[in-house]
């Protein structure tokens, strides 16, 4: 895993690289996350919230030879006429449909066709951008597309690790991962930030998504932040002194979600023999007190902050107090809900249900965790979950 | 009902009049409420967010007795000492239960006994009052009591509404009542506010909720705001346009939601013969195009202003310009979610649970609605729900 | 109480009344027991199983004013015409709804008026029979009248217990009621019957419902009885010894719905402080060892045969050993499915929908309660019920 | 397909081979069901009655395993000890567990693993026949164990077309199969029995299961009984004449179930652009009317034979008629409840819990499908599932 996530800390530079160049790395790195898994591991869906990943790898490419291919190369031949119908369910405009079904029985196509299909769409990409040159328009859609399919890396790797993490006998992804398995390299300190008006949101030249666009301003109040995120001694702490107990702690849904889903650890935390142990990516684990605490929801980060009497910073503080601390190490949880920006416009079109419509429901998350891809992190992402999924690499940083 | 509401448009100036003559008024209140109810309607709970309305009786009355006369009245003898165990569940510091019960099962103790525990407790306070003069604390537990039954009688409309609106013959509450058949009294027009710094928050003498607390700054970009809420007429346009049925009007858990429960009107609206109908507290009338609509979920909001184009204004946008022009007619659904304002701080003890562990997952109305207590209404006032939910006198105001 | 049920054990003999005095006799029984309510207690439906009282009232009077009345007398003037929308509803020949509904949430008509028609009804039903003698028809239909009427009795105690025993402080029904504290009266033992053709089924003069029709011959082997229920001591013994927590002892759907409700006890029964105690129509009460065990399921009664090393009783054995031991305690669960009898064949329109649409899922009961109508046992009597439900008074009869 | 299951139509003869040969031939059997499946097939649980093909072929051979080989060798070394955890879990003799999974989510071991489990098993089991001769305990667990395997063969073509049938596009199994494409080879009859005492249950010196033992006599009324199943063309004028929505056809719980459910055809039937269509094993393909209905739940069976004016036989009727017709083409729903014979006692230990705690819920299937192993069907033989479910090949034969 070292060569795919290596120097991930903060805010990544991107070197100019030509983009059938670039194409080809983002593409092979999904490749890269799939080698240690068997065939069994690609069909299947523990849970609604885990797509199989074999989903996510014609999914990723299925985006190029829709929004691409067939939109920029008049001599294009479909891979598959029945692939559309089988991963286009990502937007809602769908065809008719014979019967019901769902993506975790989609057994066929098998993987090996679906590799093929990556194949054969690197394949005629490679070739539409060696004669389509000067096309603003198709470098756009393939930029988004390899945004996206980096999106799509972090969530098989959450999901790889959900499906691992859920066998019997807790089998090792590789041994050398280091995704999951950071430690906090600073003593906990505050980080002071003056009242005033900030600006917020992506402004530049690269790459942004339509929820970051419209830098705008937003009052802040004075505020401390602190230099690093929580860490697992510190939340086992919480948990021995009773925290999941104390309902004084917790948010109304939060304490009946916890209470009927007998939640009362982060995900992959288990008490074996009297001893905190954890599922990482390189097996199961004794927890070590200094590693940064992943795979909790907002409602336990939230929980946590109050028992330490401090609270989780706004997005907006995050956003404006990222530069004077570390980050990268978790997706951190902050108490903003996930809601449009000032001048937010949905694109028109199917692209435009990218963002807009989960704007409701959901809490922001900043920074970028172990499981990002390279590239892919800049202090003004927003990240977005509902709160009670523990699913992700998302832990705490405090706020007061 | 008109000696209840009547005034009731925007802003209320409350008359300095004695605390014991306001606390009889609101409690009589109370009472004028429930006059056409017939004693079968006290105990039922038909759905989960609707409780008794027996229970809002005693569990009022119940403030007043727990933090008023137990804590100040060193003679007071509790009226029944099963009331705590039945009414204190409002709050999570239960005691021990011999067996786990639900409010609609609650047919003992009979409403008549609950009319009596109001008139024991009434006079008690009435005579506590009469001695403990300039007891600050006591005057200030008072008067949070006064607001939380306001509170609860805009809740018992609600729960009434429902309770009568789900009989098969749609029995009528009150042939003269306004509270839902509200008219708009403006022709649609736009109201212009400039961008710059603004203050948000409650500042002044009166009565006020931890939420709205702590002045603040917010920066506003330039925006206008319709001058009147959205009618009857208007939002039956958007159901005859099939918004129920396009996909990309709806936010993608909104659309799951009305799927799923099959919502294709507001509540207590129904097509009959052909012809749009409507349950009000005065019975099933035939909708006039005029009224302001009332009844609809965040979700139906967000919904509708995406098919016109426009968007639902942010509760500071709300606040700001809530002078230049009338509100009062329906709570109004903003697309602020409900989260702390700066330096919020939840109470110690059993009152910090009044406001704080609802803030996740709610959304904000600003306003008031026809049911809404008179003196309960200010421009500050941050009402709350979650987004799905209909059976608020909740519609709609547009900003763009 | 006593007045009602007093002479109920084992088969009754009917005496020849009028059939005037007899509907006026079954009639005011129901009245009887509805007396020591409070107008909240009608309307209420704690749980999908429990029918509110208000419903038992108005069905029973439906069913005389549907089929008698508007069948038998041309001037007959309807009490209510929307009264055949709110209680026709046990059958499925219903008309059009303007919105769905449900029985607990009908708080109107109120009580008293549901009374009225009871009285209207009653007088207009003799009135009838004054004048049209002779009418074979008729005497058939206000039999079945008056048998649908007392079968409801029996249901209408069942609920009101529920609803009584569901209230946090266990209000009492009656002082004096002994229907659900009936003491074993022999010492345990069995009764051995031979072998041979049996003769199974209803025949003679007397009423009978459609599901004992048909004498028809089962063969059985030899077997023993138990010449008494089983008590409250001997099932204690059973929890005591940890029969709720081993899964051998239970069928496998049984072990999944136990684990999943968290059965522990039967219904109403309780560990108070370390003491057993139960719910009976008397209030709360410490459990008397000599008293016939209530309120268990099936599943429950089949598991504690198992423990015990014997078996439940079919229904073809209970009813030929019927005439060798005392029974009318409690109703008994046997090991027969509720299925047709040879030659058993549905009646023509609604009434056909009696018994035979609930053949499949449901285990036969034999015998008759403490809540059963006077002379409405008979040894042929088929109860039934799924074998989850805890609700009915049934105990165990053991067999070998 | 043909190999395997073509002579099977009704009772069939074991020609007594050796042991160690049957062994091979069963178990070869297995591997040539499941020669068609692609690696991604085995690991998926698309619903919770439907197990994944690996999980079929690791359980029957860990009961070898554990019943067979450690019981009887001494020397037996274990393939691998979590193999054990993974695939007991037919028993509830669980141990502790370190958390909860279940079979659909086990995609580890993987397919691979699981056929080198079968050689090395199949081996040993080979080795240890050859010298532990006359062990006739040995041959019974043996025996025990190859009538397991070919029911667990029968499960597994049905989960198989469970989950075959369930992708988008319908992916053939095998071209040439006729397992669910039988033909009605007979004109409708009737065959009449007479009255009498009849003797019912396995009586012999070949293998039965504890559900069949135990010859009795049962008296039955004189009856009628199809000479043949009913066709998938009788059934479809049943649909076409709206047998799907006369509530007076169906049980009470039937009609429930079906309309929660959506149910209005038999599982795999589908009509597409106006035309009856059907998955079978060999694909997507117009029915043919004089095929046998398959896939139907006993609920439809009830309601088909209600509408055709018939009923269903008993599993007497139909055990003691089943000489006169030819069966083995559907299993055949009956109108009994799977219940125990009399002298029915659970066997001690873990195969205790082979039969006896299905016996409730259930109802009574008999004969055999084109999807039963050759040599395990028998008059006598008691197949059952609960009355809802469809995915058996289950058909109608009707009785009068």
């Amino acid at each position: 895993m070292e060569s795919i996530t290596e120097t991930k800390t903060g805010e990544s530079t991107t070197a100019p690289k030509p983009l059938s160049m670039r194409f080809l790395e983002v593409r092979n790195r999904t490749y890269e996350i799939c080698k240690p898994l068997k065939t069994e591991d690609y069909p299947v869906q523990p849970v609604t919230d885990v797509s199989p990943p074999k989903w996510h790898l014609a999914h990723t490419t299925w985006f190029f030879e829709t929004f691409a291919l067939k939109e920029f190369d008049p001599n294009y031949q479909e891979f598959d006429p029945t692939f559309g119908f089988h991963f286009n369910s990502y937007y809602n405009n769908v065809g008719e449909r014979v019967q019901r079904s769902n993506r975790g029985a989609m057994t066929r196509p098998e993987t090996a066709r679906i590799f093929e299909y990556r194949k054969y769409v690197n394949e005629k990409l490679i070739d539409l951008l060696s004669t389509a040159r000067n096309s603003k328009n198709l470098y756009d859609v393939i930029e988004l597309g390899l945004q996206h399919e980096m999106q799509h890396q972090e969530l098989l790797l959450t999901d790889i690790k959900y499906i691992l993490g859920h066998q019997p006998f807790f089998p090792c992804y590789r041994v050398d991962s280091y995704i999951d398995r950071q430690l906090a390299d600073v003593n906990f300190d505050w980080v002071k930030i003056e009242s005033g008006l900030k600006p917020i949101g992506y402004e530049g030249d690269g790459f942004f998504f339509d929820n970051e666009k419209g830098s705008h301003q937003v009052y802040l109040e004075e505020f401390s932040i602190a230099n690093r995120p929580i860490t697992f001694g510190e939340y086992i702490e919480f948990i021995e002194s009773g925290g999941y107990q104390d309902f004084n702690l917790w948010h109304s849904d939060a304490w009946e979600f916890i209470d009927q889903n007998g939640i009362v650890a982060p995900l992959f935390v288990h008490k074996i023999d009297g001893e905190w142990q954890r599922y990482t990516l390189s097996g199961l684990q004794k927890i070590k007190g200094d590693e940064i605490l992943v795979h909790v929801s907002y409602y336990e980060a939230a929980a946590f902050a109050q028992w330490k009497g401090f609270r989780l910073p706004t997005e907006f503080e995050w956003e404006v107090a990222s530069e004077k601390f570390n980050w990268g190490q978790c997706w951190e949880w902050t108490n903003s809900a996930y809601l449009p920006y000032p001048r937010f416009a949905k694109a028109p079109g199917a692209l435009g249900e990218y963002n807009g419509k989960f704007m409701i429901n959901q809490m922001v998350l900043r920074g970028a965790s172990g499981a990002t891809a390279p590239g892919h992190s800049r202090k003004t992402y927003r990240n977005f979950f509902h709160p009670h999924l523990q699913w992700q690499f998302a832990g705490i940083r405090l706020a007061k």
